[in-house]
């Protein structure tokens, strides 16, 4: 089972194509970045289309045995995941309806502080609110994947502790090896593999740097990372942003919280947008990782866990379980 | 099983215990008459928290078993339900969500013509229009009640032309046996009880007139309206306001869409709260309501068919069916 931790962009046809063309068995998408309720709801209502109109390709999944039964029918599950946690509008109640709803996956924070915690970007991280801490007591409860993947250290840290099932990174790299605002510090590293939780590893430019390169080079990343975490605790989480244009990269800085120029993961010397590594520019390309990390020294059973089975394993302990 | 098609006003404690006093299987409430998505969620995420913290009297229904094993375990099923189609904020697709939520019932207007056709206060009804019927359709497909209740006559009659399952109109009384806006042309009832319908008989002074007056009076209604359009399309609709306040009824009658004044189902003459009959001031009184009905001459298959049995067929045909 391959999956991908985290894309975003459009998805069409083509994208999905590219998706079995990967041999993904599930993604988790972004229909939310800065979206209010009703507008994730309307995003929901678009991914209900999609995936029937290309129900040979698609199925939306709402737990892990959606998941099997997809990628034994050869087609590919979407895990519904947002980016923010604008769609519960500060409402608690909330949590559990877009759950009905199918969201699986949600982010504390974007890019910029709220009323959760702080992101990665801000010059204080407060850390996890109270609220912050409600919300994921209720996301734990309902079985709600929490990702901190642009959520500030301290926020990260706290939320990890906070709670009681193994939370998700699904997409960032080690600070350590790669040092940007976008990427966790060790000690949050070392308490999310604690609490058995996932890192997804991201070919991103902006947030891989170097290690972008080559597949090779990015095999190195995997193996650095998994060094210091472990194998269990590393899986992939892309960042693949297809079919996407300036006006969409506009909307994830700016949001409705500055006119900006915000850089967001880019900088005033990198602002728009960045080539996807020429390994790496669809879906499609997913299918030479495992070769790869063989190659690079990982057996077949590590290989396995890294490339999919690691998230498996995380969407089991806590999309499976809900009260 | 005895039903009520329709209240509105606030629960609380006391309120469900007067559900169970009344032998009250189950009850559709009112979450919505103006509220957009997110307020209509918030109502949702309110009723959750009430059914959790007084879980030994009501459930929050979604199926027909439910509404039995509530009844049969000596509890309230709360079908959940709307006045107006204001929640769906004219997006075909948010149905389907509210359904995932657990909305069973959705009345097509309130009080003023919208998107999808004309209410029964309108001067010139022109009929349900081409959303209208996108949005019966949808509603057919996910299991859904139509409620025609507040729905102008001619809109009424498109609509339950329109739909492919019997259609509800569940506080409202023949407008042959009172004249009031708020009731309902014979041609609708007729059409209604020939596509299988069920009309929610009220006792709400203001449209249900001098048949108010006493118990006996209003099995009279009943007995004149089963005699038109037959026992089995006759339901009980109280559309019992209860700790209602006049901030509520000024809500419902002005909304949005007027700074009044706006009478609702008053009048100058009549411009405020009006008593409940004093023999059905609140859902314990639901406990005369099949002795009367006995007393005026309907066999007791045909008091538990009017007290409740037609609603479950109703609910049968519409909310378990769903494709």
């Amino acid at each position: 089972m391959r999956i991908d931790g985290l894309q975003c962009g459009h998805f069409n046809r083509q994208a999905f194509e590219e998706l079995r063309a990967g041999g993904l068995g599930c993604v988790t998408n972004t229909i939310a970045v800065w979206e209010n309720a009703s507008e994730t709801m309307a995003a929901i209502g678009r991914w209900r289309h999609l995936a029937r109109e290309n129900a040979d390709l698609v199925t939306i999944a709402r737990t892990t045995a959606d998941i099997e039964a997809a990628n034994a029918s050869g087609r590919t599950a979407v895990l519904l995941g947002t980016q923010n946690s604008s769609p519960i509008e500060d409402r608690i109640d909330f949590v559990e309806l877009f759950h009905d709803m199918g969201l699986r996956v949600m982010q504390l924070t974007y890019n910029i502080q709220n009323a959760l915690g702080s992101s990665c970007y801000e010059p204080e991280d407060s850390g996890l609110t109270r609220f912050g801490r409600n919300v994921i007591a209720e996301m734990n409860r309902v079985g709600m994947v929490v990702d901190l993947s642009h959520v500030g250290d301290r926020t990260s840290h706290d939320a990890i502790l906070a709670s009681q099932r193994p939370v998700a990174i699904n997409h960032a790299n080690p600070r350590e090896l790669f040092d940007h605002a976008r990427n966790k510090r060790p000690k949050v590293l070392d308490t999310l593999a604690e609490h058995d939780g996932v890192l997804g590893l991201s070919m991103y430019p902006n947030i891989a740097g170097p290690y972008a390169g080559t597949l090779d080079k990015w095999c190195e990343l995997v193996a650095r990372t998994a060094e210091r975490i472990g194998v269990r605790h590393v899986g992939v989480g892309s960042d693949l942003g297809r079919f996407m244009t300036t006006t969409d990269l506009d909307w994830m800085r700016r949001g409705r919280w500055t006119h900006g120029p915000e850089y967001g993961a880019g900088s005033p010397d990198r602002p728009g947008m960045v080539e996807d590594p020429e390994w790496f520019t669809t879906s499609a390309d997913f299918a030479a990782i495992p070769g790869a990390l063989r190659a690079a020294g990982f057996s077949a059973e590590e290989t396995e866990a890294i490339c999919g089975g690691n998230w498996l394993r995380l969407y089991r302990e806590v999309i499976d379980l809900a009260s």
